[in-house]
């Protein structure tokens, strides 16, 4: 029998889990619910409902596995407690401070049913690098690069400058600063060290550009810290060479026993950020599904679940083939 | 308190293991068993004991843990499910193709203690990313290099040939495949295209160097499937050079979602390769610990155990700190 899985919020990465819904051949995408008008919304597969929000609740009996897919600072706080009391849910919670809050709340609320909070790629799977890393080599350092990729919050901060048309910020690790981990001398690095910031930026017609990008390199927190490069181009040129959402990163750590040195790096090299994050999101499903079934109900993170409940293959068959 | 820890067999795993122990926090290293004359051996740090192999059984109430760190060909079929059956164990079997017939074994001895098998990098921690990257991005697919290292039995098959004195073997991947999957390309690679294999050779006095070099390169399994260089120096600067233990590789996917493509890559730069599989050896005695004490019984594989039983920190630290 097919996992039965729902959707609520049907932005990038709820399209990009639907994608991964559909490409696991365990899972059933039941319907998916939004706050916009339900008819406004197009969705590929035939059985699969377009609902509002607010009717979710009637839907108890048929979804095994609800995916919220809304952002964390409005909707999670919100839908993540209301959901997580009726239906088994995974999300991608990623404000990193406020994660025990939030967990505490979601834990609350689900008694009766399994929760998987924060489970994308950073907080998630390159969460899950640092743990391990610093379990196997507890004398040493390590370090989480992101990029070469997107990052919405700093393009939406350029296009908040006046006679700002639109803009692209792609965040990119410093190569020397990689460079140096990889050769385990544990540097310690300052935010400028670690990562540069590439702006494209569309200006409006007749705007001051030399203006605007005063204002992107001196912006507090966003670009003062960091080496930044400022590029105008046309709004064609936007669209045709950075309307994707790559990203990426790495986790490097650099440990040692007695007078050896050792480097593990897990790195990400992703062309679509949402479609990843879906991916992951459907692959906690299966094991939300499958810990409900053995009663393991509350909030879990991606360190308390065993990898052998996020495989379509079976805990023998993994054992056998892939150990 | 402290878990007290022992320690079975004290070659350079061993050593390792001894190392990690005794820089581990929440852990004290008790006794080492040894099938030597135990006088024979030296161990640094007091209060540690070492003991015959046949004075285990003795020692079942002073120890929680017992690390198995003999051979997967000779010791670990008959050491694994003896002490299994009175000790929470940790061993490194690598003999891939019985890893379910030794799991078995294991399994039926350890009614009331927790026995993880197969606990080192590979398999281990390269077997749980091969598992974590299929189960992402299912549309996909994984490649596994060894190297650059110091391959033993390599080296062995080397020392076996007339007029060899001594021979260490590296095996290292080759650069234009890592390039391709990287790049995303999804290569189907021989044996040849994927690692090539570096030898340096001490002959004997008048031996046939040429000889030996045909004998290495033309050799079945070992040598002949690979591009095999083949260099001759002298004992001092194969002591001098090739003493160490180095190895590594990595864990590459490469993994579609609808058009666009990802790769995920895990890699490993160990400066001693016994020292780091010692290392990972201690984390998963904390483990077999701490599922040990939730009655938490049986053969258990990286695939079963979630990321908190491995960290010294608690689970709640974790993720505060940590996700």
């Amino acid at each position: 029998m097919s996992i039965r899985v729902g959707i609520v919020g049907y932005g990038n990465v709820g399209r990009g889990a639907a994608m991964a819904v559909n490409a696991a051949s365990d899972m059933e995408l039941k319907a998916v619910f939004t706050r916009r008008d339900p008819k406004s919304l197009e969705i590929t597969g035939s059985n699969i409902s377009m609902l509002p929000v607010s009717s979710a609740e009637s839907k108890i009996n048929d979804i095994d596995v609800m995916l919220l897919c809304g952002g964390s600072a409005a909707d999670l706080p919100e839908q993540g407690p209301y959901f997580a009391s009726m239906f088994n849910i995974v999300d991608s919670y990623d404000t990193h401070a406020k994660i025990p809050e939030y967990m505490a709340k979601i834990d609350a609320a689900s008694k009766k049913t399994t929760a998987v909070i924060s489970s994308g790629w950073d907080p998630g799977l390159f969460s899950m690098m640092r743990v391990l890393s610093e379990s196997v080599l507890p004398d040493g350092k390590t370090y989480t690069f992101w990029g070469k990729g997107v990052s919405q919050g700093h393009s939406d901060a350029i296009r908040q400058i006046d006679g700002v048309q639109n803009a692209v910020q792609y965040t990119i690790p410093v190569d020397s600063a990689v460079d140096a981990v990889r050769a385990g001398k544990k540097p310690e690095l300052t935010a400028r060290q670690k990562i540069k910031r590439d702006c494209f930026v569309v200006a409006k017609p007749g705007a001051d550009k030399k203006k605007i990008e005063e204002a992107i390199i001196n912006m507090p927190h966003y670009f003062a810290d960091y080496d930044t490069i400022v590029t105008f181009i046309d709004d064609a040129e936007l669209n045709a060479f950075h309307s994707k959402m790559p990203h990426g990163g790495m986790v490097l750590h650099s440990g040692n026993t007695g007078d050896n040195s050792h480097v593990m790096e897990f790195s990400l090299k992703l062309e679509s950020n949402p479609e990843f994050t879906g991916s992951i999101m459907v692959m906690y499903a299966r094991a939300a599904y499958r810990m409900s079934r053995e009663g393991l109900f509350g909030a879990k993170t991606v360190f308390d679940i065993p990898l052998s409940y996020l495989s379509e293959k079976d805990r023998l068959t993994l054992i056998k083939e892939m150990l």
